[in-house]
């Protein structure tokens, strides 16, 4: 089905050097698209010349930023899809430096998708959102329709990206979509700092005998996806999405802190782990029990995941015990 | 009351000199406040000195832009409220001039709530917002809760201002809060062009013995509201109203475009009116009918619409009798 949809075909991936974008491009070069990829390798964010190592003479790679129009414009130029992943990546970033994420989260999109109205009107793009929109969550699983009221700026800038593709599929026919990423973990994961990635910093924290700190009760159910079942859907949803929607994506299963915690003990075969009380202040960003409805994306898609939590962090595991020096 | 709760206090006004900010700032002399006008009078804008010559030696007049730091931080700091009202105007020009629109009614607001935070952390600050950010009805009359997807660019950046208002009181313990207006009229709004006041357009029109022009059967509802209406909801709202909240302001009554345009006519005491089709795309911009549901904000501070259309109108009429030369 992809060779048919993405053979010989143009696709640019930004942020095509980190943890989603990369992955996404081993699996668009494997069905035999034409692939650059667009990012500028800013620390700290999870950009990494070795998650392409195996592919790197069969994609284009412009070193360029997002918020750069000129690179951006060139890049965009005549592609058929577009898949935008780059962006400031961690909601605690966010609030320390709240111009920097409105002006990679938010004009970034802008500048995107002008480049796409002039640059590649008939291309289709795929925008990567986050569950992080919703806010405070009301009601379990959640729907595409609930509402949202976003607790910390990250969010505020993802659900002000959602909103431009909404516009720009309304009023000039660009044929954008979003897809809402709740906790995604997997290989190809930056691992120096626990800014972005829980699961892999628990691996981390596991394979190094540390003790894995659990907020609370632990009982805060959570989405955890694993990354090849994000890519199959954003492959799938880019070709099939309806203009200017925004679309839930998620495993399926809630599970609880305590389950991913002693999951991730069991893949590493070691670890410990410990009750700790929650921060000061946490409660002014924790959302509550988080499950996405994935009934939206299924229905355009039939899309379904496909990797379980416990293989998901065996292969995840594996990958690290190879290529740790690599991300940590 | 509004001389207990502003006599002596120091405010500002942002956007000062343009219809709301110079209307709510003669007011706000009146009850004894020491008002500072931060304002840039930007062509195409409204800001006009005029609007402000009978008080003009009692108000300090800050010539800057809501989108220069360092400006916005000197004026903020230290005041006691801040009427947030500096901003791009018109839903055309933000569909034109898409990062310019960004700039002001976006990272405007993240300046103003960043210099609050720093500067002035117990002062209270109300931001115009706007109904648009609604985009199409699905009920009326419209509640807050309403669905926000807005139809443009203008919208969805008046929609990322109140999210920012919403973060800065959930995070930082900011008092911001937001007023969503819906079609405000009234003597000092600008009159050279068309682009942002369609009863103050169509009165210069039947003034000048033009005929107006009434898009389709001129049965699609609005809320127009006087600016003396409004001036008095903000002044309350400002004192009354809760930490990150949005608030609908509107007459209470609905009001077809024919009825508007009648009452215009039967104000100017002539004109003429005729039926011309939509423009094409038209629908892309038209939100549908519009009344707002005005509950929540008479909750808290038991406003309530003084001025009705024909009064309203009159006089109206009778300010740009006088002053026709200063408006265009």
């Amino acid at each position: 089905m992809f060779k048919r949809d993405f053979g010989g075909k143009k696709v640019l991936v930004t942020g095509g050097l980190g943890f989603i974008g990369s992955t996404l491009t081993h699996r668009l070069v494997e069905v035999g698209a034409r692939v650059s990829i667009l990012d500028a390798l800013l620390t700290p964010y999870g950009g990494n010349k070795f998650n392409i190592k195996e592919i790197e003479d069969r994609v284009e790679l412009v070193n360029g930023n997002i918020t750069d129009e000129e690179t951006v414009t060139e890049t965009v130029r005549g592609k058929d899809f577009i898949f935008h992943l780059a962006g400031q990546v961690g909601y605690l970033d966010a609030k320390e430096k709240p111009f920097v994420d409105l002006d990679f989260n938010g004009r970034g999109n802008l500048i995107v998708l002008e480049a796409v109205k002039e640059q590649a009107p008939g291309a289709r793009i795929l925008f990567s959102s986050s569950r992080m929109v919703y806010g405070k969550i009301k009601e379990v699983p959640v729907k595409e329709s609930h509402e949202t009221q976003p607790l910390s700026l990250y969010g505020i800038h993802k659900l002000l990206g959602e909103k431009y593709y909404a516009y720009y599929a309304h009023n000039f026919g660009v044929h954008g979509m979003s897809l809402r990423i709740p906790n995604p973990y997997g290989p190809r994961q930056q691992m120096k700092h626990s800014k972005y990635a829980i699961v892999g910093w628990f691996i981390r924290q596991a394979m190094e005998g540390k003790k894995i700190q659990i907020y609370g009760d632990g009982n805060q159910l959570r989405d955890y996806i694993y990354i090849d079942d994000i890519v199959e859907a954003m492959m799938r949803l880019i070709v099939a999405g309806q203009d200017g929607e925004a679309y839930n994506i998620g495993s399926g299963r809630g599970i609880t802190f305590t389950e991913m915690v002693d999951a991730v003990i069991e893949a590493v075969g070691q670890g410990e782990k410990e009750s700790v009380p929650w921060p000061e202040d946490y409660e002014k960003n924790e959302t509550g029990d988080y499950v996405a409805d994935t009934a939206k994306i299924k229905q355009v898609t039939h899309w379904e995941p496909g990797v379980s939590l416990e293989e998901g962090l065996r292969r995840t595991v594996a990958f690290y015990r190879q290529n740790k020096n690599e991300y940590w």
